[in-house]
């Protein structure tokens, strides 16, 4: 048996193969920078159009809003490693995954770009809500609570607050860039953790989805 | 005895006059309509350049600025009442509180305007850090935790979620105006309730403080 034959059949028997697939299937996304020149709301008219509305269309966001929302939502906007939201005492404790047509992803604010993580359309499992089925983008926030102090409910009020500074994030940038938004607490975190490869630890607390008007 | 008299010593008496004399102390302040045409940075650049600032001038915010803050944090931005911040299942069961020099006040959005509770300075027990006590405003954000469904832990973690909301449009309104702002959760409830004169079951979770740079 030629050694490329041996090493396939022995692969196929350990079950190698399923994962360079996938990894061949849904590539790593490298984001767009902000673009600090563009025209766009100020402050104060994005806080007066700011609402939550349901009603996506049926289309993929652009690079640039896909890239603008996620940096929202937890990028770095500072050289020390700062974020565009705080966390308490700076726990640094929040995860930002992606759920696009395409596969679920892991949003990485050093490098600023998503990292595959499963492959395939699983925005159903995004929440109980139909449009998130056809939204071209939900974000899900984990905590890991294990990093907050207290007990249970202490810990969860604070997560619970930094969700809320993320989440607030892109609702403005929404109003500014024309897209809609809403966020949502009803995500089924056992539907979600094989998907988004959540440690125990990692807790998906808040959904958001994210899209063009229809 | 004239009736004039003899209602002076009756209302002494019966002490009538402490209210009164206290509500003429601390009148209600009407606040300033954001200005939409007004000059500032747009939702990107206040992302980028938002930060936690814990450095405050001990000099009192312009009417226009403290109008501006308490508008971003839950003030009425359509017709309807919705609010600048959403809050889960739209249950607005959080209120908003503003501790400055001349006393402690309730930010009615309605009316948009600040109404007197405690005459006199308390900046010192909005919380525990020693610059509360010389920043023109702190902020103390307080949920009606009976408006929430769930055990306390899911109350408390979507209450944050909410708070978290409110708290991240005051940070990027600083950010476009040039104000410095640190939300603080090291508040004490068994102080602030009667500065705030707030019922059993609404409890103080959050703190902000706002105010121009040294």
């Amino acid at each position: 048996m030629p050694s490329k034959l041996l090493t396939l059949a022995l692969g196929l028997a350990l079950g190698f193969w399923a994962a360079p697939a996938q990894a061949d299937e849904l590539a790593a996304i490298k984001l767009a920078q902000p673009d600090m020149s563009a025209a766009g709301l100020t402050v104060i008219q994005a806080l007066s159009a700011r609402k939550s509305d349901r009603t996506f269309a049926d289309r993929e966001l652009s690079l640039r809003h896909l890239s603008e929302a996620l940096w929202a939502a937890g990028g770095i906007n500072r050289p020390d490693g700062h974020r565009t939201a705080p966390t308490a005492n700076n726990r640094q404790a929040i995860e930002i995954f992606a759920i696009t047509k395409a596969g679920t992803y892991h949003y990485d604010p050093l490098s600023h770009e998503l990292r595959p993580l499963t492959p395939g359309d699983h925005r159903a499992a995004a929440g109980s809500q139909g449009y998130v089925a056809t939204a071209p983008l939900n974000i899900i926030y984990a905590a890991d609570l294990g990093k907050y102090k207290g007990d249970n409910a202490e810990k969860k009020a604070v997560a619970g607050m930094d969700l809320g500074h993320f989440s607030e994030n892109v609702y403005l940038y929404c109003a500014s860039a024309g897209l809609n938004v809403v966020t949502r607490i009803s995500i089924d975190p056992k539907v979600l953790g094989p998907l988004l490869k959540l440690d125990a630890d990692l807790v998906p607390l808040m959904g958001q989805t994210v899209g063009y008007p229809q």
